[in-house]
C-alpha cells in the first residue's frame, strides 16, 4: 500500500474511533509522530484520554493540530492570564506551521498544571497547540542559538520532518514467505580501542548508524570511523542515526555524514543535541588554532540539529519500518542514552550501552539495566581490565577534599585540568558540599573555559539530572552551581590577577588532558611554585602532556612558549571518572534483565574487551564477543 | 602515475633491456599480460630467454606480437610444411588483431616440438604468433562451441581484455603511511549449508567474488546467494570473479552478474569455463522445462565465457593492483581448482579449497596442499561431520562389481542415477578396467543424457587428468572412455530397445538425484521388476526422489505420469564421492604447507563444520571458525 493511502485508511479509521461531531480533516506524519488535524481542537482537548486511546490502538506517536488558527494576539493575552506568574514566562513564540505555542518559562512545571490541566486549558481557549521548555536557570549561549535557530528554519524542519515521516512509515519490501530475515551488525570503528565510535545495524529493510565519532589523538584516516566502506556509503542509504552522547568519540563526525550526501534524522536526546553542538563547534575552533584543515564546516553543525530528532528516555519511537528505538538513561554525562533496538516487531533486540555509569553520581541516576526484551549487548569496556577497580565516588571525594586541605594549607593554589561537560559539574558538587559541609577550607574555586556553558546546559535539562539535585535546584530552590564559592572567570585580565594574587584558589579548566586551552596559561605560571598542586582527576590519553606529567615528566615542552618545569606536587585522585568500572560492568551483566543470548565488549584497549569478554563468558555463560573494527556479525 | 605514463616507462626500460637491434614498439596490458608488440618477432623467438627474461625482472606475464603480419597462405603453407603429419592438424585459423595462428590439433605436443622448437621454427618463418590447442579426442559440441564463439567476438574480447588490463594495472589510491590497511572477508552463502557458494574478498583497494552458485532444492531467495547486500552491489563495484569450478552450486549464478552490471572478468580454468557453460545452459534447460523462469538467458552465459579469463593451474596472475591468484588443482572434478591470493604483495595470504579431493582418484591427482605462504584456509566440509568415513575408492569399486555380477547373474539390468561431470567418469572408468580385467560379466554399459559430451571434455583436456590416465591416453594411445564397452544412447528409439530387450547391462543416465533427465524413463520401465537394480553412487539431497527411494520408499510420484512402483533391488555404493571425506579433511590440515594461521570451515551441514571446526582448533591448535552467512570477518 502506498503511503498515502495508508493515511487515507488512518484517517477513516481515526473518525471511527472519536466521538461523534469531532472531525479529523487530515492525518499526516512528522517524523516518528501522526499528526492530526482537526477543526476542533478543544474537543480533543476536553476529551482527556482521547489522544492516549488513539496513540496505544494505532501504536502510534499522536499529536493534535487545529486546522484554524486562534488571533495570536487574543491567544498571547490568554496564555498570560490562564499560567501564573509563579511560572516565569520568559517567552511566548507562535509557530503558525505547526500551530504550536512555544512557551518559554522558568518553571515548566507550573504552565504544565496538575495533569496538564493549564496546558488542556490554554489549548482548549486559544486553539493552539502549547510546548513548554525551560528557560535556563544559568543563560546558555547555546540553548538560546539552537532555539532560535530551530525557530528560523522551521519551514524547512517541516519539509523534512513529513519527508522523514513518509520514509519511516513506507511500506515493507521484505514481506513473504520465501524471504530470508536477517540482521547483521558491522562494526565501523571503537572495537579493541577507545575512540571513533560507529556501529550499523542493518536488515533487508533499513540501515541504522549507532555513533559517528572522532579517535582523540589519532591522525589521518585512523581518526575516524571506516565510513568508506561500501555497507555504509553512499550515506543516503542510511535511514537513521542515533546519538548516544555527545562527547566527541562519538559524535565528532556526525555532521561530516551531512556533508556527504546524509540528509535523514538524528535520533537523540534534547540535551545531547545541545550539548554536541557545543562541543563540534569547540572542536572546529580547536582544528582551526592548530591550523588543522578540519572535516566540515558549522554548517554541516546546523545540519545536524536541524535534522536532529529529539527523543526522551522511554519513547518508543519508530525509526524505519522494522526497527523501534527507545533511550534510556546511561548515567555518564548529561542528556547520555542507552539505544535499545526492537527489530521486525519483536523478532529481535539490541542495546548499544554507549558510555555509562552503573552507580549513582551526584549528577545523574545508575544506567537502566532492565529492558522489554534483549537478545544482544554492545557494552563499552573502558575499564574492563581485570585490574580497573576505581574507589567509590565517596572514597575519591575525601581524598579529593585532602589534598585539597594540605595544599591550601600551605597557602598553594590547586590546579585541576577536567573536561567541560560531565567531570567538571561533578567536581563543583563534590566542592560546593565540601565548602557547604566545612570539609574544605573557604576559598574560591574558578571555573575557567566551556565550563560555564557545560554547567548551564545541565540545568535547562533538570530532567536528565537524578532526583536529589532536581530537587535540591526545583522544590528547595537551591542551584548548587551558583552556589558563592564559584567564580567563572571571563577575560585575560581576571586570569592574571588569579595567576598573582597570594590567596590559595581552587581553578577548575579546560582542556582535562591539558592538550590546549585556558588550563595551560595556568600550568605555565603555577608550575613553578612547590606550594602549588596539579590534580588529575580523569583519564589522560597517550601521547597526551598530561599523561606525559602523569607519568613523572617534571619538564614538558607546552605550547609556543618552550618549555614548563614542573615543581608543584602532581596527585591523580581515581574514581571521578563517567565509565563504569570493572566491578560495575561486571554488575551490570549480572542484573541486567532480561539476560541477553550475546555480549560483545567494545569501546576498550584490545586486552580489556578480551577480558571483559572471557570473564562474562566464564561467570555468566553468555555468548561473549570482542570484536575487531570492520566486521559484520549475524544477530539472525 | 597514469596508466599511459608507465606503459611508455614500461617500453623504455623493455628496450634497454632487449639486444641492441631489437626495437619494442608499443607496450600494451590486455588482462593480466602484458603484450610487447615488434617490428621483429623473429628476433624475439630466436633469443629463448629473453621472454623469460623480462617476465621475471618486470614480475608480469608477457606476450609478444609482430607489428607485421607475413601473408595467411603463405603462413599456412609453412605450417604444414614444420609441423610433422603426425601432429594430426585439424584447423589453422589465423586471428588478425592479436597476430596468433590457432593450430588445432590431434597431438598438440608434435605441434610444440621439442622444448618448443617447432613453435618457435613457426615464429621466425612465418611472424605469426602460434597457440596450440588440442582437436578433441571425442568430439565436442561445447568446446567446438565456445572456440566458435570466442573467434566471433575476438574484436570485443580484444576491447574487454585492453581495458581489464587498465583496471588490473591502475595505480594503488591506498597507499600513505596513515592509511590503514584491511583485508575483509565476507560469507554470502555456503555457509552452515551446501550450495549457493559465494564469497568476497576485499581490501580498500579491490572487490573479488571467489564462486556464485545456487542451492539445489532451494526455492525463492534461499536458492540464490546475499547478492542484494552492499557490500557485493551494484555489481559493477567488483574487481573479478574467481570461479573455482563449474558445479552449479558454484557456477550457476555467475552469468546472472552480467544481467546486473558486471562487465569484468571471471578467472578460472579453460575446463572450467567450458564445463561451467554446458551446465548453466542445461540448468537454463531445466527450468525451462519445470516452467520455471530462469533468472537469466543463454546471452549471460555467452558473456560469462567471453570474460573468461583462462588461467592454468600454477599461473600467478595479477587480477587487481594488490592480488594476486593463482590456481591450483583441487582434485574434484575437471578443471577444478583451489584459489590462492596473494594479498598486498604478500601482506596477507587465502586459499579457498572449493570443493575437493585429497587422494589420488582414477581421474585426478589429490588437491595441492602445499602453498608458498598462507595464513587463512576457506575449507569444504561436506562430509566434516565425526562419522562422516568413506570406503576407500578401491573397496567402492570391489562392491560395485560385487552387486553389478549379482545383478547380471540372475539376468537384470542395473541403473546408475549420476551426474554427468565427474561421477559418470570415474563409474566410467572403473567399469572399463573391471570389464578388462575380467571383474565383470560381458555386457554393455549404457550412457544415457549428458554424460557424453562431458566425457568429451575430459578428453579435451587431458593437462587435468592425473599422469596415469593421461599416459593411458595419449602415450599408450588407449583411451579407456572410448572402450567398447560403452555405448552412447542418442535417441528414443534405442532407449525403448535397451529398456525392452532381454539382455542384461549396466545404464548410467543423469540426472544423478532421479530429479529429472532420461533416467526417469529408465526408471519407469525398469522398477517393476525384481531381478533389476537401482545403484546410488551420488550424495542424494534432502527433497530428491533419490534420497526418497534411498530412505526405503517404495512408491514415488515421479513426472506427470503419476507414481512408481518400486520392485527393484535398490543399494548404496559408498566411497565415489569427489568430496574429501572426513579423514581426508582432516590429514589435509594436517600435511598443509605452510599451515595457516586461522581455518574457516564452510560448505557443509551447520554440525558438520562446527564438529569440523572444533576438531581442527583440538587437533592442531589452529584458530577455526564456522561461519554464518552474511558475516564479514577482518583478516588484516
Amino acid at each position: 500500500m502506498q503511503v498515502e493511502d495508508r493515511l487515507k485508511e488512518l484517517k477513516d479509521t481515526i473518525n471511527r474511533k472519536v466521538p461523534r461531531g469531532v472531525t479529523v480533516t487530515d492525518v499526516e506524519y512528522e517524523g516518528p509522530e501522526m499528526v492530526i488535524y482537526t477543526d476542533d481542537p478543544k474537543r480533543f482537548a476536553e476529551e482527556q484520554d482521547l489522544i492516549r486511546t488513539l496513540a496505544r490502538d494505532l501504536r502510534k506517536r499522536i499529536v493534535v493540530r487545529p486546522n484554524i488558527l486562534g488571533d495570536t494576539e487574543q491567544a498571547y493575552d490568554m496564555i498570560k492570564s490562564v499560567v501564573p506568574d509563579t511560572a516565569g514566562i520568559t517567552d511566548i513564540f507562535f509557530d503558525t506551521d505547526t500551530g504550536e505555542v512555544l512557551i518559554e518559562a522558568e518553571k515548566p512545571g507550573v504552565v504544565i498544571g496538575k495533569n496538564g490541566g493549564t496546558l488542556r486549558d490554554i489549548t482548549m481557549k486559544t486553539g493552539w497547540t502549547p510546548k513548554v521548555v525551560r528557560t535556563p536557570p544559568i543563560p546558555s549561549t547555546t540553548i538560546k542559538q539552537v532555539r532560535q535557530f530551530l525557530r528560523e528554519t522551521r519551514d524547512e524542519r517541516k519539509e523534512f520532518l513529513r519527508r522523514c515521516g513518509r520514509r519511516i512509515h513506507r511500506d515493507s519490501i521484505y514481506t513473504g514467505r520465501d524471504k530470508e530475515q536477517w540482521l547483521r551488525l558491522t562494526t565501523l570503528g571503537c572495537c579493541r580501542q577507545v575512540g571513533r565510535a560507529a556501529f550499523l545495524l542493518s536488515t533487508p529493510e533499513s540501515k541504522v548508524l549507532i555513533d559517528c565519532g572522532e579517535s582523540p589523538g589519532a591522525t589521518g584516516s585512523a581518526s575516524s570511523p571506516f565510513l568508506n566502506v561500501p555497507e555504509i556509503y553512499p550515506f543516503t542509504t542510511l535511514d537513521a542515526v542515533v546519538l548516544t552522547h555527545a562527547h566527541l568519540d562519538h559524535s565528532a563526525y556526525v555532521p561530516l555524514l551531512y556533508r556527504y550526501g546524509y540528509d535523514g534524522p538524528v535520533y537523540t536526546t534534547p540535551a545531547t543535541r545541545d550539548t554536541a553542538a557545543m562541543l563540534q563547534l569547540d572542536y572546529l575552533d580547536v582544528n582551526n588554532k592548530e591550523d588543522k584543515v578540519p572535516p566540515y564546516s558549522s554548517n554541516e553543525i546546523r545540519e545536524f540539529v536541524k535534522h536532529t530528532i529529539a527523543l526522551g528516555y522511554g519513547d518508543v519511537t519508530d525509526i524505519a519500518p522494522d526497527l523501534k528505538l527507545t533511550l534510556h538513561n546511561a548515567g555518564h554525562i548529561l542528556g547520555s542514552a542507552i539505544a535499545h533496538f526492537n527489530v521486525g516487531n519483536g523478532l529481535y533486540n539490541i542495546a548499544f550501552t554507549g558510555d555509562f555509569f552503573y552507580s549513582k553520581s551526584r549528577l545523574f541516576n545508575p544506567a537502566v539495566s532492565q529492558f522489554p526484551r534483549l537478545e544482544a549487548l554492545m557494552m563499552e569496556s573502558t575499564y574492563g581490565g581485570s585490574e580497573d577497580f576505581s574507589p567509590s565516588r565517596k572514597e575519591a571525594e575525601e581524598r579529593l577534599y585532602e589534598v585539597i586541605n594540605t595544599t591550601v594549607t600551605r597557602g598553594g593554589k590547586v590546579l585541576i585540568p577536567a573536561f567541560a561537560v560531565g567531570r567538571s559539574q561533578e567536581l563543583m558538587l563534590a566542592l560546593e558540599e565540601g565548602f557547604r559541609n566545612g570539609l574544605l577550607p573557604k576559598c574560591k574555586i574558578y571555573l575557567d573555559g566551556m565550563i560555564k556553558e557545560a554547567t548551564a546546559l545541565h540545568t535547562a535539562y533538570p530532567e536528565y539530572l537524578n532526583n536529589d539535585l532536581r530537587n535540591q535546584i526545583f522544590r528547595d530552590n537551591y542551584n548548587p552551581f551558583l552556589a558563592e564559592c564559584f567564580e567563572q572567570v571571563d577575560s585575560q585580565e581576571k586570569r592574571q590577577q588569579i595567576i598573582f594574587s597570594d590567596d590559595p584558589c581552587v581553578i577548575i579548566s579546560t582542556s582535562g588532558m591539558l592538550n590546549g586551552g585556558p588550563v595551560i596559561e595556568y600550568l605555565g605560571n603555577l608550575a613553578e611554585s612547590e606550594k602549588n598542586m596539579l590534580i588529575f582527576v580523569g583519564y589522560q590519553g597517550d601521547g597526551t602532556y598530561g599523561r606525559r606529567i602523569q607519568k613523572g615528566w617534571r619538564e614538558v615542552p607546552v605550547g609556543k612558549k618552550g618549555s614548563i618545569v614542573i615543581n608543584m606536587e602532581v596527585q591523580t585522585v581515581e574514581g571521578f571518572s563517567g565509565h563504569a568500572d570493572r566491578r560495575q560492568l561486571m554488575n551490570y551483566v549480572q542484573y541486567l534483565q532480561p539476560k541477553p543470548e550475546r555480549v560483545f565488549t567494545i569501546h576498550g584497549e584490545e586486552s580489556k574487551t578480551i577480558d571483559l569478554a572471557s570473564s562474562i563468558y566464564k561467570k555468566y555463560h553468555i555468548q561473549t564477543v570482542a570484536p575487531q573494527n570492520l566486521e559484520t556479525y549475524r544477530l539472525v
